[in-house]
């Protein structure tokens, strides 16, 4: 069996698929100290990826690149076991199709130094199904990021029922010296976690506008100037924490539990049992680690009334585009 | 019928309901130069209130106060109809319970000069049902706001079957004064616009909770690392515009539509019509007023480098607690 923990760092990446996430990936690698090899089937890929890397690369510069990071050190190829042989991560982000990411596995699987990690990008598909048709899959896992790959922290990292756990605890060293937040996922499912969630918003956004009850622009106002302020800083459930009053999430699930059996979404809500309300009180409380909804709010406060003033550079109006709303 | 267009600017607003969202509107206004009087049933409110216009007070002092605005300018009453007698508008923020916001509103409605706007904050009922009791339903309104409603902009705006156009008008310009961005909902649905897209987030989240895919803490990271650090500045139709590449929506439409009908949330999502995809290309390329998308991300880039810069002074590791991931 191949020894997924004993490995040295890596230094060389393989990005397959060269597309927005694949370019993402390789402008943060590069920006990190690494040498990438991206990979694409199609010749004119080389042009786009240059295109993309330049413009992140301005943004990256600013921020301030990591000892050695150069963007001299990126390759192009069409042959893909080329790009994959020497690569100590392999990072696939071919389109969203599973016979086609799973053909594409096996080939790298095949091309890769027996101790690469293999991680697919995909945003819905299982480890399990992807690594199917590997011979080495306890290398192989899912490490999901979000557009933009070279700004956004988070990385879910997910592995299937043949990915040795000790490849997932190397992967999250990996993708944290590359500035990022590995995420964990204790259960392959599919969408992971924040697809799940995005994709749940997504498909009542598209609802509401299929059924005239706003457009595009307003189902985005909606988001922006409402909940979307305080997402950067708490996600949802500290957020309701914070609405509770001073008896936080327990006070909440009392006042607004009964809502979720109201028809303000087409999505049906599990029921509200004992044990489901201890559980999200308890992770509210493990959250707060001891702050009181009062200092979480002041806190809060302080961080939106900075943010506020932040945004308002850039929100349209600030553009002279008149304001969605 | 009372004229709802004709009437002078509101100088006196009375809140009905003193819990945290009662309390934010009362700051809000007091910040924007308005006398403000909050009612409550019981005599204890008094106190919380005050210590919550306390807190919001200290952030919208620093943030600058309309010429006039006074911390003075509060009253409390237990009297419900000697705090709406007078008032321009009067806000009601009562537990989420129909018959109990019915009953208020009827009171309300008597009680009100014949010329003052009646709105309620309720987060998912419809105004066409709050409004049933009131002899005066042409001047009832919902105008739902979001915590802590003395820093957050948005205001939903929904009139029922018998509210007239015009008072829906004269809210906008009255919260819109009060520094709000109003969205007119242009159908009442329950939970309005924001809340539904919440709810669906919301609810798909409790499932991960109650199926042990992840604990509030890492549904939380998945939210605030990813997507919530765009969704202060794009919502979930830009966002994925800008993802689509250099086509866009329509790219975008074309590569994840298929997925619309996997398993990623356990929300159904609507059938992807010829005429929807029109619809919600049409929205992303109205908000995007012409900038290409690598002009949109490039400003989107600028805007999240400077946002991750502020959130990092915020986020719970900054303040020595453990990372959530």
């Amino acid at each position: 069996m191949t020894d997924t923990a004993q490995t040295p760092a890596i230094d060389r990446v393989a990005i397959v698929g060269a597309g927005v996430i694949g370019a993402g990936w390789a402008a943060r690698f590069l920006a990190n100290g690494l040498d990438v090899t991206v990979t694409d089937p199609d010749p004119d890929a080389e042009a786009r990826l240059n295109a993309a890397v330049d413009t992140a690369w301005a943004t990256l510069a600013g921020r301030g690149l990591a000892p050695g990071a150069s963007r001299e050190r990126l390759h192009f190829t069409t042959d893909l076991e080329a790009a994959v042989a020497g690569a100590g991560l392999i990072q696939e982000n071919a389109p969203e199709r599973e016979a086609l990411k799973r053909e594409l596995l096996a080939r790298i699987d095949a091309a890769a130094e027996p101790n690469a990690l293999i991680a697919s990008s995909t945003s819905g598909l299982k480890p399990s199904t992807l690594q199917a048709d590997c011979v080495h899959p306890q290398r192989v896992l899912v490490a999901h990021p979000f557009n933009p790959v070279y700004l956004l922290p988070l990385v879910e990292l997910v592995g299937g029922e043949r990915t040795d756990p000790a490849a997932v605890e190397r992967a999250t060293a990996v993708y944290r010296a590359a500035g990022m937040r590995p995420l964990v996922v204790r259960r392959e499912i599919e969408g992971h976690v924040a697809d799940r969630l995005m994709e749940a918003l997504w498909r009542e956004a598209l609802h509401l506008v299929n059924d005239g009850v706003a457009t595009t622009e307003e189902v985005d106002a909606a988001v922006v100037y409402g909940a979307g302020l305080r997402w950067s800083l708490m996600g949802t459930f500290l957020t309701f924490h914070l609405a509770g009053g001073d008896a936080g999430m327990r006070h909440m699930l009392h006042q607004f539990g009964p809502a979720l059996k109201l028809p303000w979404t087409r999505l049906e809500a599990p029921e509200l049992t004992d044990s489901l309300i201890e559980r999200v009180v308890e992770g509210c409380e493990h959250q707060a680690a001891g702050r009181s909804v009062a200092e979480l709010a002041s806190r809060r406060d302080e961080f939106l009334s900075r943010l506020i003033d932040l945004v308002s550079e850039y929100w349209p109006e600030a553009e002279g585009i008149e304001g969605r709303i």
